[in-house]
């Protein structure tokens, strides 16, 4: 392996040539030890995004990084093994709501979740509000508690596709982040270094996403399902609205406790930006358990997914699950555990009309100003800030009428965040259709 | 300056977008004080090498480069300023008799030289090989001698274009060597910083140089006059022969020997390889004579030069050179005082025929193998050793007869040189003609 010199690896890349395995292979070995100078890497990775690897040279990269380090072994553990992964939005609580639906409808679901930065939440982030809950389970841990309940999760470690973490941190500074292959083969290896079989990806399109066209997403899309299949995955990928916040809650707090809701109360939920969330988390929930054969049709894996949040038998899981990963409380206590702000304070409508847009970007970049997100890795978040957003697009409102709630430190910061959310706002006096939350369902 | 961030300058590289002056001063700046990390100059450089930089680009690049450090004042040094540059080849001693003649002429020539790396001879490897003679000049030294007696020569300094000298080393390593617009900037911010205003070029092409194609030469040549006119430079660029080594000697004592040769016993040199590395030196003469307004024309200029020549006035000028340097003993005695190697072993043509070829690259691998050129950049030369090649395409030989002597440090490196020189050698049965040493002449 180690005869192949770095630089024929970049000099081939540069020329636009076939790469093949073996290269992938010591790129990712020399990548995880830090035995190749970064500034070597950083000339492959620019050449990479200047030459963009073809799918099957991103197969290749994928199932390298994925062996460049441990990988979890889920022998033991009730198959299909399944993962889920979003390429990140505003309000994206889906993780937590979804787990358990699966593995109530017997789907055994291990996921490694990540942090935030920038206007995009983490799921390690949101679940920090939960005193008690565990976010660093060993692989050990993780396959012992997948065996027993269908569900473990917990933050990266260093140990599983190690030679991806290098990369990526390279590519934040050397402006190659932004590559598909790059992207696909990043999202992919860590799946498969998770033990994956079966994987959804929720592609997110619009402001609040990094795929602001659906163009883009699409393309994205595209490549994750056939990088995928090459690497030997079944893969399901769905694009979904991001111009308008997932759901009703932007925060770390509010959204565990609205993920939590649509399982515990979801007979209250029937109307307005919870319910596009549910419907965004019974989508998912049917192409998982149709994609790992569990479901003869996605409609009828929603259906058992809805079946699986009527019966009760979701929220239980959901209980097992937080208890198993140290949740210091009864789970049924969450709207007491949860940490709250001080300041609650109603926006609202400045005048009468429809909603045309509320802006999901703006809407994360208010939230980031409260506390709730980070600008850089070394912030520490406040988990008790965000904003519920009441209305969506389509909806009409009157004035005077709340069309969010901020939840804040203090009113000075909460009035900065009216201010925001009333620049997201759009109102016409013309009427305005609803926009679907699926915007491209997968077509198998 | 410094509020420009480098991940723009990476990124607006990577998009192809047009670099601005303060981008190219920021990049420069922090190249040279180390304040960027190396991958990031990396990213950089393989975006400019998959988007090169414009003509106006690189001359924007250029004059960054050259201002990045000490700039050579020569300010009472005598007008005209020249300076020559090669870009390298086997047997390339021309510095070594030009800059006589062009003092002699009255031109100030200031220089700074490199060491040789691979097959490619540097000048200050050469000019080691007179005992004394110092390449170590301070910007203050070079000055004053260029005043005292119209030529200066040393080897890189630390403090000129110091921002060339980072990027270089990392295009090394980065596969970003092979790159025209890096080539161009590199070449002509030393001599701008080295405070030349006139500059002749000889731009090899064939076997021993980079430049394997006539094309690819072309394109050089055109980019350098190009860039250095947009930089302010009078700039000739020649392109000439470099299938066949220049002149005959080859190994560091050797050449100095050849070049003084053609300034000393000029009478004795009327044909054969060293006659036609004379009309070299000749025609570059009267291309920097012309360039810098001291010829009416180029062919006045080499007549002013082979006058130089003929009254002795060069020979005059190399005796002051020298002495101003530090060298030992009169220049007269110079083929007492260079070294000399211990095994003289003469090559014999294996059959008759008509020399057809005589492969540059092959002689300068033997002059490597002999000790004579560096393979690391810690390798210690021998400065005796080398090749002297008696014979030229186009010439008839008898079987027998001597058509190279290897200078070895012994019988058993000679024959290995022997071996080499006789697989660089094509003998055919039918004629040949002679191959002009300029093979692209400037055209003005």
């Amino acid at each position: 392996m180690s005869e192949i010199d770095f630089r024929t690896i970049i000099r081939r890349r540069r020329e636009g040539e076939r790469q093949i395995r073996p290269e992938f292979d010591e790129l990712c070995r020399v990548a995880a030890d830090g035995s190749v100078p970064d500034y070597q890497l950083a000339a492959w990775l620019m050449a990479a995004y200047l030459r963009p690897l073809s799918d099957e040279e991103t197969a290749d990269l994928t199932l390298a990084m994925a062996e460049s380090g441990e990988r979890l072994d889920l022998t033991g553990v009730p198959k299909p093994w399944v993962d889920k992964h979003s390429t990140g939005g505003i309000g994206d609580k889906t993780t937590i709501a979804l787990l358990p639906i699966l593995a109530a409808c017997g789907l055994s679901v291990t996921k490694m979740s990540g942090r935030g930065l920038g206007i995009t939440g983490g799921t390690i982030d949101k679940l920090g509000s939960v005193p008690g809950f565990r976010t660093d389970l060993s692989p050990t841990e993780m396959v012992e508690q997948a065996k027993r309940i269908g569900i473990a999760l917990t933050g990266q470690t260093p140990d599983l596709a190690p030679a991806d973490k290098a990369l990526y941190a390279l590519r934040d500074v050397t402006e190659t982040v932004d590559s598909l292959p790059l992207i696909v083969s990043s999202i992919l290896s860590k799946k498969i270094a998770g033990g994956a079989e079966v994987v959804v990806l929720d592609v997110k399109c619009g402001s609040g996403s990094f795929n602001p066209t659906p163009e883009k997403a699409k393309r994205l899309a595209s490549a994750l399902k056939s990088v995928g299949e090459y690497a030997g995955l079944r893969v399901r990928a769905s694009i979904t609205d991001m111009d308008q916040v997932l759901g009703s809650a932007c925060g770390n707090a509010l959204e565990i406790r609205e993920a939590l809701d649509i399982l515990r109360d979801h007979k209250r939920i029937r109307t307005g930006p919870a319910q596009r969330f549910k419907e965004l988390v019974i989508y998912f929930a049917g192409l998982a358990l149709h994609a790992a054969g569990m479901a003869e049709t996605e409609q009828d894996g929603q259906a058992q997914a809805q079946g699986a949040i009527t019966t009760g038998w979701a929220w239980k899981k959901a209980k097992d699950w937080f208890t198993a990963q140290g949740c210091e409380s009864p789970l049924e206590e969450y709207e007491l555990f949860l940490p709250t702000a001080n300041e609650r304070h109603p926006v609202l409508a400045p005048t009468g009309g429809y909603v045309h847009g509320l802006d999901a970007r703006l809407i994360g970049e208010a939230v980031l100003h409260l506390g709730g997100g980070r600008i850089t890795k070394a912030d520490v978040l406040d988990l008790s800030v965000g904003i519920e957003i009441h209305r969506e697009v389509g909806d009409k409102v009157d004035a005077e009428e709340a069309i969010a709630t901020v939840h804040a430190r203090n009113l000075s910061e909460a009035r900065e965040a009216e201010r925001r959310i009333l620049e997201a706002l759009t109102l016409r006096q013309e009427p305005c259709s609803k926009r679907p939350v699926i915007l491209f369902p997968d077509e198998g």
